[in-house]
């Protein structure tokens, strides 16, 4: 981006689509969120009149912050978005999206009269957020895992984030954890990491171990036990909590040594609602990821966790999209 | 590179260190090798004394194929070569090269009137090479998988090939093939891939089968059994060397999986002594990695194999690293 553009458009527009609700704000080159707003995402069936909605909300909070005319450009970050091509493809959990491919970022764009419009998954919306405004700035090689509902993660190397041939790589999630008698992932294959560490992962492992083991456990009196409570419950030095937790970090530790031996990263960022818990899962993480790490990279990779406000940081990871159109 | 320079200089000279020789050869931009020669690596223990003999020998195929004053740089391949520092870092099974850093193309360099140099490991360098004259050529993302005594590999992502924060990018062969119980391999980690899929490993196999079963098996006669002897026994319809490497096929193509998981390349392409058996390996290969992917990449990553003749390829590989400088 050259001086005078920045000058003359100093703001740009991040939109983090989720299944349920879709959060968007104006943002400044400091990664301060100016103003935002949240709309539903679940409440159209057909696409055009979600993209009406967004842009109604959108017209309010450029004019509450005074930033008519000064957006450079607006990044999306979308389940199964395709960079390359600005499409969402075949988004299972979104009402408008399932079973096709739908070109969200002309569509977008046209409602917009013409701005720029990138779009590309959350994992790596979260990798460009994380090196423009949080615990990879500077970094040019890093890889970032997602640990929300599923496991998610955006590669970068060289500064850049890697697409591959088709626009979808980084789909580490679902590398095989467990090759034999791996649990069923919701991607339709068994054993994936995310069917071991993600949130949903956590509370499996929870279900499971209460049923094979006998230990006392403050998670017994649950009905639902989601991962939020396993990490409470360890707060509270619930032993068996401490363990799931335990486990959970080892298998991603696991899990992390070969993404190194492929990319051989500088760091691994962790962001997410179960990254919260990293008091209990870094020094699993560490020890088993060190112990499948060749001689060389042992004790070389950090693992750090995101530094973006929680409430702010899937904005500022679409936002941050926008700078490099 | 400009047009001129390849007027000027329109040659390369590639060299390729293996631990007991060393390759070299003169290289045009077609890919053809003008002249070449064999030196042994393993003569000296001082890699001053090596290099004087490289040189010695690169000045006699210099002037064999009339190159002087034509050669627009040189590549090299070498085991642990780091494209960044230039350096060979505790190569083991060199005789020069143990335990310590070599800034091996400074040394090339110097010796040669400051002629440019690049280095980097052997994987690599063939998957550049694959890429300038093989089987990748057009190709922007794929992954080298070398099948030798040890498994490499070189990715290329946006027709770059990854080094990685530190250089040692692409380890994954090293990479974790089996968790649990899982053979030694010659890295000090138990499991990996390499372990399984080299030469060696692909005897180790052929060993241990052999003990644990009776099943009859041409094998059973040989004291000490290569990949190649499985693999020439398979051509005579032993079930066991069929076994072996349909064994062999499914470990690739479930690591594979993983791999695309990664980078979403266009290819995975094969090369290397194992891959010759490429009639008994692919079908397994296919069938474990589009068991093991995502549906969005089933039947749409292609598995290849080389195309450069094996006897050129080592330097044809390292020579294409010299077209970049």
């Amino acid at each position: 981006m050259n001086v005078t553009d920045v000058i003359d458009r100093p703001y740009v527009i991040g939109i983090d689509i989720g299944g349920q609700t879709t959060k968007m704000g104006i943002v400044d080159m400091r990664g301060q969120v100016l103003s935002q707003t949240v709309i539903r995402t679940d409440s159209h069936t057909d696409v055009n009149d979600y993209v009406d909605d967004v842009a109604e909300a959108l017209d309010k909070i450029i004019k509450e912050s005074g930033s008519e005319g000064k957006i450079r450009g607006v990044g999306v970050g979308a389940p199964n978005g395709n960079y390359y091509t600005g499409t969402i493809e075949n988004a299972a959990n979104i009402t408008w999206g399932g079973n096709k491919s739908i070109p969200f970022a002309e569509l977008l764009s046209a409602k917009l009269g013409g701005l720029k419009v990138a779009l590309t998954n959350d994992a790596n919306a979260a990798a460009v957020g994380e090196m423009t405004y949080g615990a990879a700035r500077g970094m040019k090689n890093f890889i970032m895992i997602t640990l929300g509902t599923g496991v998610g993660s955006g590669i970068v190397i060289n500064g850049e984030v890697v697409y591959g041939h088709d626009g979808f790589a980084g789909e580490l999630g679902h590398t095989c954890a467990v090759r034999h008698n791996g649990r069923q992932c919701s991607c339709g294959k068994t054993g994936c990491l995310e069917a071991y560490c993600s949130a949903i992962g956590v509370s499996r492992t929870a279900r499971e171990w209460l049923t094979l083991t006998d230990e006392p456990s403050v998670l017994r009196s649950l009905d639902v036990i989601s991962s939020k409570d396993v990490y409470e419950a360890a707060k509270e030095g619930d032993k068996l909590a401490l363990k799931i937790l335990e486990f959970t970090g080892k298998m991603l530790g696991q899990a992390f040594a070969d993404f190194v031996a492929f990319s051989a990263p500088e760091a691994i960022v962790l962001f997410g609602g179960l990254a919260r818990a990293k008091e209990y899962l870094y020094q699993p993480i560490m020890d088993a990821m060190n112990d499948n790490l060749l001689s060389l990279w042992r004790n070389k990779i950090k693992v750090v966790f995101s530094q973006l406000k929680e409430s702010d940081a899937a904005i500022l990871g679409a936002s941050a999209l926008a700078w490099e159109l």
